[in-house]
């Protein structure tokens, strides 16, 4: 019997993207359940009583919750011939430090500059930059953050780039000009299907966080 | 030649203390290295650029940070024989789904309750027991969180134990009346030599706490 995948997401979650594109890297069949975030569905609270968020990765009928959590599971759980994370242990707890400080910094940051207003939102665009100048660091010249490979930090990392359009539009500053490699990065990611096929366009994502916001004003 | 393993750790940190049990679990000789967290040492600075945070593992010249980082290279590197995380893909990503809820949860709720006051702090009291709950809830009436075996879950948690007689002197509420399952979970993990050696006494980190408060509010 074939394997029963099923994710629970919504379109604008950088979070769920990174579950599509592990699976599409390990070439996994897959149905995506597009949630209502405002009523959330039986399934969801079902799968996920503990969070009620998604991602939710259901795999023969068994939930996985929290995207570096079900990421890993992917990599562990099929094509073991395309691995994310390298199997020297100290390289796989570089690539979990990595994914990490993208959830702890990049997450927040973006979020804050969003969400924030005057003089807070500075300092969450300041910190912004500055944190992805510490990936642009650790990139180097590299092609990916492992290396050659495309693997488990460039997974963790590539869905927040659909929001640089949205950050610098309001930020007014240049992500190009603050992190070029960081950039050419997210291009070379672009080329894979298994990227451009699950992220939303960026300028779609830009007026959905626009008209939201002014939702939320207007509140 | 002998690993080389130092720790850099602060003595109340429950971050440094799942490391050091981690470690003993697995019979890993280590030295300890206590930082003034005030004027944090050259070596920390360097082996931790990017968070500037103990605990750091240093093997061998190499650093690894952030404390579940840690544990699962300490896991991946020594002792195979004695396993924290199970092998089975679906109950490792349990297992780190739990690490995890500590973090996001626990840690946070633990934190606010200490340091808020008036009704924020009450909402901290409030959200800590309830994240408890659910903690009570999952280990049910095993031995430890992934059954018979002690593992990933019990040391990403059992730091945390030796801060419920703060707590709950402040709240004015009793652990074991809302949550006897953990208490009793915390009693046997007690009994492990890797746990009781590692852990600070309650009393002297409730004392701890307790000045570093009225400094606090001094300032």
């Amino acid at each position: 019997m074939a394997d029963e995948v099923i994710l629970l997401d919504f379109w604008t979650s950088p979070f769920g993207k990174r579950v599509m594109i592990a699976l599409r890297e390990k070439g996994v069949e897959f149905d995506t359940r597009e949630e209502d975030l405002s009523n959330k569905s039986p399934l969801l609270l079902k799968m996920n009583p503990v969070h009620k968020q998604i991602p939710v990765l259901i795999h023969n009928g068994k939930p996985i919750c929290e995207s570096l959590v079900i990421v890993q599971y992917i990599d562990e759980t099929w094509g073991p011939e395309s691995p994310l994370l390298p199997s020297d242990p100290y390289e796989r707890a570089r690539a979990r430090f990595w994914a990490d400080y993208v959830d702890k910094k990049i997450y927040w940051a973006a979020r804050s500059a969003w969400v924030l207003t005057g003089e807070a939102q500075e300092a969450a665009n300041k910190e912004f930059i500055e944190s992805l100048k510490v990936l642009e660091g650790e990139l180097g010249d590299k092609a990916y953050f492992g290396g050659e490979r495309f693997g488990y930090v460039d997974v963790s990392l590539i869905p927040f780039s659909t929001c640089f359009h949205a950050l610098e539009t309001l930020g007014n500053y240049s992500i190009v000009e603050e992190c070029p490699k960081v950039v050419a990065w997210v291009k070379q990611c672009m080329q894979r299907e298994s990227v451009a096929k699950s992220l939303p366009d960026q300028h779609k994502l830009y007026d959905h966080f626009v008209a939201r916001k002014k939702e939320h004003q207007a509140q």
